[in-house]
């Protein structure tokens, strides 16, 4: 087996995280790590790994001969370019979502990539959940028959920073993205269309950015299926991560993780602990195997997982939801890709 | 405590359920009961219930002088005018949901019993079960915060046949128009938006009828929450009847009920029996109280607990989802209620 | 259908509810109901439920010529002597457990019951219970194979009062005898021998009286398999009485029963509330089904559910049990048949 | 932060998955593993993971001037004498359980612990299990008051090879061994006596080698609390791991772990898959985790988290079991302590 060589641009915390699942990868390596921002904090982090390049110039590791692959862990702003010079430079691409804030930049990318010839794979890390897996399994296999309903329930257990917020994209584009590629996978249909009603409930100051922090979208798939998904910035209780698929022949739900199945009960009630926190604890496995399945698909010349399609589409179906929201009407996707994406 | 004389009129499943458990109740009385087709299969089942006057002629019921309340039971276009008469008759009455399928011809019957001074309870059972008022309850304590989401999931075991189907009303004045009560019961707060989607999944004869047997609506609330309902006519698991209110506080949820607790780990998984079957499982002890609460209000001469301003919301948030539907756009229930509602 | 005519013997909580089950049910009807310390409250309250007779002398009941039926709900010293009396006057009886404290009184009222030809049934009331009847036709259908291990725990609310522990026959006769039934119920197969543990860890006052508040008792049964019952006296969440079986083929369990259904996640964690707190909650149900079988198997000649020798079986376990508690010792059932029971 | 040199010894199953978590483990080398049977397969193993000693003689490894601690992996026979040899070298100790089926030989191999001076943790994995933790966790918080019972579920999906049953020591020093471990891990306190019921449930093969593979267990510890432990050496449906500690103040009870949250609700009843299959899918992450700790000890010179002394005691529970199962009658601990327990 071959040993695959990486480069990470991007050593926030996402970028370390992809970087400890590598290092114990058998048929994976770490050559290069870049960010900006690189000092001796990084320089010191890496030598621990024995990762040997550190730098500041991402041009290091797009141009260096034995890099195979790059992990785009960097801000969204600069992924187009990294992919277009990863492409150019002949490396497989492993790129967080989303690939943009705009469909035609995501789609000259991919053309990039397509022309190249090389792999893009897209960080839609809970695909690789076990709990959404095993549903998509169970629907799969038809066990719950045609699909009808998709609801999801999205909620994360506390706003981020305002100055995030601002370049975010907004809560449609970084929030429920996620939940879009969800709902796609689990239908293995298109959303055609889309209306998404928000509200500000959590913090005004979110309102004040211009963006909202609650939200209900409603989507409607090629397949004839509905869905529904709900997302909250602020859970009090922790992550809040559930699917329910319904259909003809049944209905398969997937609840939250907890960190142990520990039950009290006590004179006020029967209580177990909170869910898992936030995505590093709920998704830890699964940030795991997206990594391991880019790999593998290296190695065995085999197609990625998640796909620049899967990308794109959920930039669109995230796009209508902003429209929509916007003008108070459901949005048809096929709107959005008819020479009228600008107004997104 | 004076004995409240009850007439039933419609003795159809549901009547006859009332009337078991009026039967049981201290402080009641049938005194009456009639049905348009009363022959002598009601009359033995009247008799062996010690119910003296079995009626196909309602008067013999609205006239009756010893007679205190009324239940209507009878089909739904029979409604506006028993309610009419009973009120001008200074009958308190009980009436099946819905009151009409018309907004004005509901209002009149609600302006005939306020003139009149007698109680109309509506039976909008589902806001007597356990679950429900458990959480109606959480929520009113302040225990989930300000209410962000609501979420209902109401699924039926299977459809009705298609002759029910022609005169129902549609899905959502039939089906929905419970959870569109409980959804008011829950968030404590007016819906002043809606948007339906709806689907022919279940059943092609269904659409054939100009119904649909898959519905997702949303719905906005004065008070800025946001809510949403997912309705199926075919859970092939039984009836499917869930809660969950979101808030800045919390979140809490209500699942099915299952005839017992007994769970079977085996070589093919762990598995539980399905949710009891339909309404009259689920809803017997509601149905109960109910009935219950009715008499006691008539005794103690308080509010009833669900009013005929109750019936009349849901029945607009119904005719909004209708409207939304045809229209493929969000319906404010403003306009229904500006002197269009005709085109409802 | 015939009407049985009832007598209740002893008008205590478990007498009155009996009562209030036989009210309702077509085919059975009450005479008359007795109690020693019959006063103006309890004629009232037969009054109000239409029952002819109240008497403080139990042969009104027992000489009563169209008393088909009696219900003795006295005080356990008096069983027997009621069951002979009853027997003698050909009337069939529903007796509360345990039927006496000694084995040979048992037996000689069984040899009465016998000899006269009547009916006996005893009040094991959770042989009725949806969960643990649910169970047992789950092992029954041979879900779970053979059986290898039974676990009961049962465990009550609250200790009852020292006047009560006082004449209750201990911890064995009064409390645990019904799980000592529910273990035969559930195996299918006789109690061989007992180990028996006990302490006092609830009240002191309780060891005072020579009674155990906390016990842990094994017990081998005829077909191999091997069971475990725990018991306290003070659960502080409530009525806690779960089943498992576990078996060849895989492990049947039952949950207690809760309220509602109704979940809360918030800060502290994720709560419900407490299970129903006791008996009359929790075997509400039960307790209707036990009498609706008692009066159907006089109705249609058949055998009662739970008979003499169940009664008895359990009373030998519960004697081995204290035996054993005694002597630190495992007791073989066969040692209390053998002309050596006095000693129990 | 020195860099502990480890010595593993045996290189089967569960020294392999010790290997792998040292590998990960900053701090914490493997400078040698060991193996009686090693050959070509282990040396290529050990050349990919970049350990350089592979040996057939463990005393390349007890005698190795680098090597600070060993890992003892090896059979239960070879356990006392490499014990003290690893003492007398003044190698830190990792020892699997049992130390071995006699208290006087493990008494003598603490001896030699305590005479060197160096650390002893014994592989009581499940000590580090997020569940058995998390109970633990909540009793010593006082949550659930004083305990009164302590019960233990332990079942294997199943039953050993022949041959391992032959040399296992039985099921009560070979499997129950970790549960009389928790049982103490749980209580806070010492276990006082034993009474143990065993039988032939699921192979007669095992009872032909004098084995058992049916268990129930009861134990009284010093403090009060009564215990019991079942086992069985096949659940079809994998491996079953509960607990519960009932106290004065509440109940607390861990359920299994499940590979999803996965349920499907079909025409046949609600399910979800099986239990995770046996100790390695179950213990993964306690495996790691002890092995964390260990090292943790190591570096900050503070104790072990589980000691011989754990070890001495959970061995005397399995003897005193082992010897009530074959007299029928409850031993005390102290009958082995006082110059009897060759008759174990």
């Amino acid at each position: 087996m071959k040993t695959i060589n990486i480069g990470i641009i991007g050593a926030g915390r996402i970028g370390k995280i992809h970087a400890d699942h590598l290092l114990r990868m058998p048929g994976a390596k770490i050559a290069a790590i870049g960010d900006l921002f690189a000092g001796d904090e990084l320089r010191s982090w890496a030598a621990e790994r024995g990762i040997p390049v550190v730098t500041t110039n991402s041009n290091d590791i797009m141009e260096h001969p034995d890099i195979d692959a790059v992990l785009i862990c960097s801000s969204t702003d600069t992924h187009v370019p990294l992919i277009k010079q990863a492409a150019a430079n002949g490396k497989h691409i492993f790129c967080e979502k989303p690939v943009s804030m705009s469909v035609d930049q995501t789609r000259e990318a991919l053309a990039a990539v397509e022309a190249a010839g090389v792999s893009l794979q897209i960080g839609f890390n809970r695909r690789f959940d076990h709990n959404f897996s095993r549903v998509r399994e169970i629907v799969s296999a038809g066990r719950i028959g045609d699909t009808h309903l998709i609801k999801i329930t999205s909620r994360d257990p506390s706003p981020p920073h305002p100055d995030y917020i601002k370049v975010s994209g907004g809560l449609f584009m970084d929030m429920a993205i996620h939940d879009f590629d969800i709902a796609r996978y689990l239908s293995g249909s298109e959303v055609v269309e889309v209306y998404a009603q928000g509200a500000v409930l959590v913090d005004p100051a979110i309102g004040e950015l211009g963006d909202i922090d609650t939200a209900l979208t409603t989507l409607r798939f090629e397949n004839g299926a509905l869905g529904v998904i709900d997302n909250s910035r602020k859970a009090v209780y922790g992550y809040d991560q559930r699917i329910e698929v319904f259909g003809s022949g049944g209905c398969v739900s997937a609840d939250n993780d907890y960190p142990s199945t520990a039950v009290v009960s006590g004179p006020d009630g029967v209580t177990r602990d909170k869910p898992l926190y936030f995505f590093l604890e709920r998704y830890k496995e699964a940030y795991m195997n997206e990594t391991r399945q880019f790999i593998d698909s290296l190695h065995n010349g085999t197609a990625v997982p998640v796909s620049g399609h899967d990308a794109l589409q959920a930039e669109l179906i995230a796009l209508a939801a902003k429209r929509s929201l916007q003008q108070g009407r459901p949005v048809k996707l096929a709107e959005l890709t008819t020479g009228i994406s600008s107004a997104g």
